[in-house]
Formats: structure tokens, C-alpha cells, sequence
């Protein structure tokens, strides 16, 4: 299998060009993404939280859930939305109607569980730290048994999901074109700037190879 | 009333040093997030749809979602959970557990409902091109009323809000500030890059004002 099979829930409605179900693109955009945003629903309000994510293949992890206490309690998982979305740019037309944005996102669907077994949940924490700074969790001051306690690990088996993306400049009716009026991309993107040391860090520690 | 009054829909739970419900500090993120994540339920079933939003005091909208045949039933306003999140940078410490991220956050609650007069809806549009380029829309190709009616505007009032932030370096136990570990932020932001015109824009057309 090398895609995701869309029910009614994840297939893309509006705008089907713009869709995709392949893993590569789904799971490259899910990578690329810093965070996302985790849906859940208590007493029928739908809850949005923004978290750190990261996967496994086809298994998502996040932790510091305010729906932990609702998860401790739903043993077989409630069903949860993981959206993950890049912010690409303005796309700037000739007229409103064809103004739009250029972006990468993620929508993903399946039932979230809190990972209750301790080494379960470390080696988790461990892959999130071996994914963004490879060799880093050997360094560190050891996990304690309560950190790990202390600590709220959630996983989801991705169901199903659809990425959506937009690039490009505009797309204008072909009569506006003629129309003297600026037209064209406004580009957007993350940058991750130079470090910023702790001021309690101990002198002569140099910058790990993982963070150049 | 210069802050929202949070129920428990909306009282942080977690680390309440960081949260904040005045008007400000809520309104402020709101503002400087390029788009937001807006959370709704459908049989059950959470979603959670990436949008670009703009508000007008305490009232926020955003358009093309994939609620609206939702709305379009639902004349009453359904219940949403609107976020809007900046990624500030991942903050390394000398233990795994006191790994973090900065960020400022806001998750703002009410019930969405569509609007269904095209004259609102224009305003509501001509809005967000006055919020993003102000000018730009006595520039552009009048809008048509097929268009307007092609457009799904949603709005909400914001019955209430809670904003979440965390800023600078890690906070270790103290025996591990000794430890031979560095530790410190590794800052994000999202940047907009240089204007990519449009291949087909007309020679001579200069880059107006409001994008220099």
C-alpha cells in the first residue's frame, strides 16, 4: 500500500487538483511541519490544541495534551483530526475573487491513546529528540522514571488522510489580464535563526554537530 | 471589558503562568498569525480546516470552508474552536523532560455561521484586503455579484478566548546547569521573502505601496 484509501471523511471536496493520498506527500508534508493542531471534541465543542508532532511510519505522537484527562478515561482511543500546514504565501490576483494562498497541508484522521506503559512512552520521547537532533538523547542527563510519569505521550494510528496544496502565482480570467494592476506571489516561510546559547551555559561547550 | 471572562471551555489547565485572556494579548496573536486552524464537529467526528482569517474587534471571519454545506443548515451557528498559532522556536535543555518549544497561541471559541448577504460578505472580503494591503482593493477589477456568490464567508463573535505563550531559555533543574550539555533556543519565525511577479504581469507596472 502506498496511499491512503479516502472515505467521505478525508476526501478533499473542494478544489480535487489540488488534493493528494500518496504517503510520500502526506507523510513529507507531516515531517515538514514544526507542529500541528490536534482536534478533539468533549461534550460536542470541538477543542483545537497546537503541539509538537512527529511519526513513526503511519503512526503519529504528540505530547502535553489538554485532552489527557478525556483520554485517560477512553481506553479505545476517541477519534481525532491532526492537521499539519505550511504557510507558503499570498497569492495576489486582478481581481479579489482569484486571490488566494499557496500552502501544504495535512489533514489526518484516526483514534488518539494515550501511551500508558513507561517504556513505551520514553522510547517515544526518544524518537521525537533522535528525528530533530540525532545523537542528542545519548548526551543528556538520563530520563527519571517520574519525568516519564510526569509526561503526557499521545499516539495515533493514521486511519486515513489527504494532503492539499496550492502553489503558484495566480490564476487570473483571462480578460483581467490585460489590467494594470500588480499581480503575483507574496512568499512565506519558517526560517530557523542562529542559535541563542543559554546565559547559564557552562563555557567551552561547543555547538553539536546536529544544530550547525 | 478589556479581557475575556474563560469558562472551562476556555481556562488554561496546564502551566497557567503562561496564559492570558485580555483583549491584547489575544487580539494581538490573532493578528500577527497569517492563518489559523478552525475546529468543527460533523457526526461525531472532529475536522480541522487551515484558513486565512481576519477580524474586526471581537469578531473574526474566514472563507472557502468545508463546513459550509454544514452552515448552510445550521442557521443558528454551530460551535468552533478557532486557533491561531506562532512557532517561536524549539528550547533545548540539558534534560529531555525540560524540552520545550516557544510559541504564542490562541484558541478562541463561539459558533460560526455563514454569511448569506452578499453585501456583508463583500464588506467582510473588501476587510481583509484593507487588514492585509490597504488600497489594493479600489485597485483591483470590481468584484461581480457571481463572485461574491461563489465566495464562502463564515463569522463568528468570540465568546471567549484564552492566548498561550511561552518565551525564552530553558528552564533546567538546578543540579543540571553543570552539566556539560548545551542548551539554549533555536529560534524560529516565518519570513516573507522577496515578491515573485507574475510571468504575465504587463511591463511597467510598478510594485504598489502597500507591498513595498
Amino acid at each position: 500500500m502506498s496511499e491512503y484509501n479516502p472515505s467521505q471523511i478525508s476526501r478533499v471536496k473542494r478544489v480535487h487538483r489540488r488534493a493528494a493520498y500518496d504517503f510520500k506527500t502526506v507523510h513529507g508534508i507531516l515531517d515538514a511541519a514544526h507542529f500541528c493542531h490536534v482536534g478533539y471534541v468533549i461534550d460536542d465543542q470541538p477543542y483545537v490544541t497546537p503541539t509538537l508532532h512527529w511519526r513513526d511510519g503511519n503512526r503519529l505522537y504528540w505530547h502535553g495534551s489538554s485532552a489527557s484527562r478525556m483520554l485517560r478515561q477512553v481506553k479505545t482511543g476517541v477519534p481525532v483530526c491532526v492537521t499539519a500546514s505550511l504557510f507558503d504565501g499570498y497569492v495576489l490576483a486582478r481581481s479579489a475573487f482569484h486571490h488566494s494562498a499557496n500552502y501544504r497541508a495535512v489533514m489526518a484522521f484516526g483514534k488518539a491513546k494515550l501511551i500508558e506503559d513507561p517504556a513505551k512512552a520514553e522510547a517515544a520521547l526518544k524518537l521525537m529528540m533522535d528525528n530533530l537532533w540525532p545523537g542528542r538523547w545519548e548526551e543528556l542527563r538520563p530520563v527519571r522514571a517520574q519525568e516519564i510519569k510526569a509526561t503526557t505521550v499521545v499516539t495515533m494510528e493514521i486511519e486515513e488522510a489527504s494532503a492539499k496544496i496550492r502553489t503558484g502565482g495566480p490564476v487570473d480570467d483571462e480578460d483581467d489580464y490585460a489590467l494594470p494592476i500588480w499581480a503575483g506571489v507574496e512568499p512565506a516561510r519558517q526560517i530557523i535563526d542562529p542559535l541563542v546559547a543559554d546565559p547559564r551555559l557552562t563555557d567551552g561547550i561547543p555547538i553539536p554537530d546536529y544544530l550547525e
